[in-house]
């Protein structure tokens, strides 16, 4: 896998480089770009749980959580310069229901095949259901609410509110579960990361998270410039876009590897990321790019339209049905799946 | 109870031809044609609860899950082949808030009273939970809200697709409660029924279910004649007709014993005769009429007007934080019976 | 404390009777008359606290249920009388989200900053979780819902019958609690009851609570005369009058003991006041104010705006997610707390 990787890296980088300076087809260079920046995050993922190892839980957990979403965060900013505002948001939606229905639901189904009731830890499901329910729910529908009788100016600033109160909040997290309440709800992965050596050098993890870095960022901006081509050839609206494309290549690198952890009976490590991630997309990628939208021309106010909405708060009250006692199974693995596809046909259709 | 069924039955199946046939008044055959209905489909529900115990728990169960609802069903195709949809999507939710509140409702009340603090199987409760969600909160709202932006085209074949995914979850939920997980949660209610002996041998409970099922065929397309008349007389609308009388009348036996259940402090079966419905009305009875409609002249789109909606999802989530810890008390099943009688009060202004 | 609110009252009453016979500012007489009230309200809850010390927990409880909330049922009444429909449905609104999210997110996060994770009965918190459901979401969107297709007549007279549910269910709760299933679910709030003391004697204790009303009375229909000039002064809306001011002053004394209970450890007794207290709002509150509206010439139907609907029900989802595990810390009350801030915003804004 990780040497498949490589090889994506060796070749799509120097193609990504050639094919944009030589003008080849736009649905071409597409397809290039995606493949690069999978592999790219899948570097980056594996030089930022090194640098973690190094650091130790607390400063780990802050690089994790900070890093985590690099990639999505950096297509998106690309987006917002290009005024493609409703790609960013589809694209926090794809990430959210993503991670939520189709990671998790993934993982559940996979790991409730081998085993029959794989069990992760309960405080950490009902501590992320407090926070999905914050987020997803109350920061998300909140704006959309009130902007019906709000002018355009005013739902600006309310979301510039809400994006600074999501963030302290966020932060606020970070400090409750990597300082003062560390290891209070027995975070068994902790415990395992206690065990684990780092794969590379704190030297060598630095340059790989650099290097990678940029080169999404690179690759990103191009990728960006594709979209309008791309969607006039396959007739796929800006939505659709954003929720399925951006979303999936965002997150693969993640994907893949909450699967392979559900299929090792490492249920904790795979809702963590399936379920975390949802999270740090919520509470701090989308407050962030509502943040930095302010420095460019078009500024991004924090509302969804209604079909994005609704499928990020139904699939938060599905999560939170099939993960609050702590345990699962391959049936609801399935629901989530199913789930997954009904807003995938509704998404095409629209 | 059994001797009054059969008396009504022995009457109202030759009034309800000869009334047919003679032109009665419809309003008095729309009474007949009620109570012989609700008589013949106890006798369905015994000669499935006698073949279930010949079949053994496996195909038993599956043999409940399929008949449960079969009068309900039977109705409703004959209201979609008469054209009236909205009848029919109204008796589906008449069926599962009628389920849901007034069955479990009056079930928690009954077995509240009599002991203390009654108790049923937390596993079945949480399981059913996400099929709820899933079924009515997820399946039920994404066509409603996706449909405000799509042709009626395109709504229908989204509702297609929906009904599909619904269908194939709910085979797969069968796979998992009577093959892979069987027993796996302590299902008492499994347990009782390995020492109950059936009532009648297979070759009479085939022939009951046989005969009662071809009698509620007939009956039941002579009922939806009458709605008109019947409508027209008590200036009732399609939508009361369809989530009061149909929803009663389609489900009274079975409310009967479960509230009997319950009196017997047997509250596990009571549970799942009265949410188990439900699902299976959201999940298999809902999504085969939507595919049924379509060898008809008006194809039916899985979209309910908002009431319904809302009604039915307040409903779920009721039924959901009062069953959700596994055990009840009288005020519980009051609490239940209340919300019913508020949505009532509703739907016979509207 | 104590000393403080009995010099408030000694002041404030005297110059609230005289300033509003010599027509002194507005501005100045709405301070004055904010004040007044809260250190009255302090009063009748020391004497209620005493009187149901006196009268055991039965009728002790009785006490505390129906005077808990008539400050604001007494100023609510006023503003009906004046015609401002909107003030009142703003006050309930603000006072459900005000207690659950402000007074409960205050107390869990003081609670939680002494105490790693203070604990509270868990069967109170999810028979408190029905309740909210089945009166927030169920009785206050089941008629917003339904309006949108019934003449006015219709849903004053929906709102009637609803009304006249949640009294009865209000009543049967009680019933509940202090009859038939006192002490089943282990209320340690209630055997610490035993050991307390009566502040003040009987006589005593009934003659302070009949002069505190009398003056609350007097002084809250000065205070209803002033919202309108305070409101174009300060170009505040009816809305943001209701949500904050109403609310706050109408619940101040209540809000400080939850906070001062939660410090002292006391999560039990400051999660009744606080969750308890939303829920006399909506299921005693509320319904008693439609009924008292038909006596005056604006009949007042139970339809909220949409942004107060959602604020209320975000609140109780939000709240049921935190609590209903029985155990909390620091993190979850900042949670709420950040809620309560993003309605503020929103109302504000408004």
């Amino acid at each position: 896998m990780n040497r498949l990787f490589f090889l994506m890296v060796l070749v799509g980088v120097p193609i990504s480089v050639a094919g944009s300076l030589l003008n080849w087809s736009q649905i071409l260079m597409f397809i290039i770009y995606c493949v690069t920046i999978i592999a790219l995050s899948a570097f980056m993922g594996r030089a930022t749980e090194s640098l973690a190892i190094h650091a130790g839980p607390r400063i780990g957990g802050l690089l994790n959580a900070t890093f985590g979403n690099a990639v999505e965060l950096i297509i998106s900013i690309f987006a917002l310069k290009a005024g493609m505002l409703g790609v960013v948001l589809a694209s926090l939606t794809g990430s959210i229901i993503g991670n939520l229905l189709l990671v998790a639901g993934l993982s559940f189904l996979v790991g409730g095949i081998r085993f029959k009731r794989p069990e992760f830890n309960v405080y950490d499901a009902r501590h992320n259901s407090g926070l999905l329910i914050f987020s997803v729910v109350v920061a998300f529908i909140f704006p959309e609410v009130f902007s019906i009788q709000l002018s355009e100016r005013e739902t600006l600033t309310l979301s510039i509110w809400i994006a600074i109160i999501m963030i302290v909040l966020y932060i606020a997290a970070l400090i409750f579960k990597l300082v003062t309440h560390r290891g209070v709800y027995q975070h068994r992965s902790d415990k395992a990361a206690h065990d684990e050596e780092a794969e590379w050098s704190k030297l060598k993890a630095i340059l790989v998270l650099f290097a990678a870095t940029l080169a999404v960022a690179y690759v990103s901006e191009r990728l960006v410039s594709t979209f309008e081509t791309v969607g006039h050839t396959f007739g796929w609206t800006e939505l659709f876009i954003g929720v399925i494309i951006v979303a999936i290549v965002g997150n693969a690198a993640e994907h893949a590897s909450a699967v392979i952890m559900a299929f090792k009976n490492k249920m904790n490590v795979a809702v963590e990321i399936a379920i975390g991630s949802s999270i740090q997309v919520a509470m701090f990628v989308a407050p962030v790019l509502v943040l930095i939208s302010l420095l460019f021309s078009k500024p991004m106010p924090l509302i969804f339209t209604l079909p994005e909405l609704v499928a990020m708060v139904l699939s938060v009250i599905l999560t939170i049905a099939v993960s609050i006692d702590g345990e699962t199974n391959w049936f609801e693995g399935l629901t989530m799946l199913a789930a997954y596809l009904i807003m995938g046909v509704g998404f095409y259709f629209l």
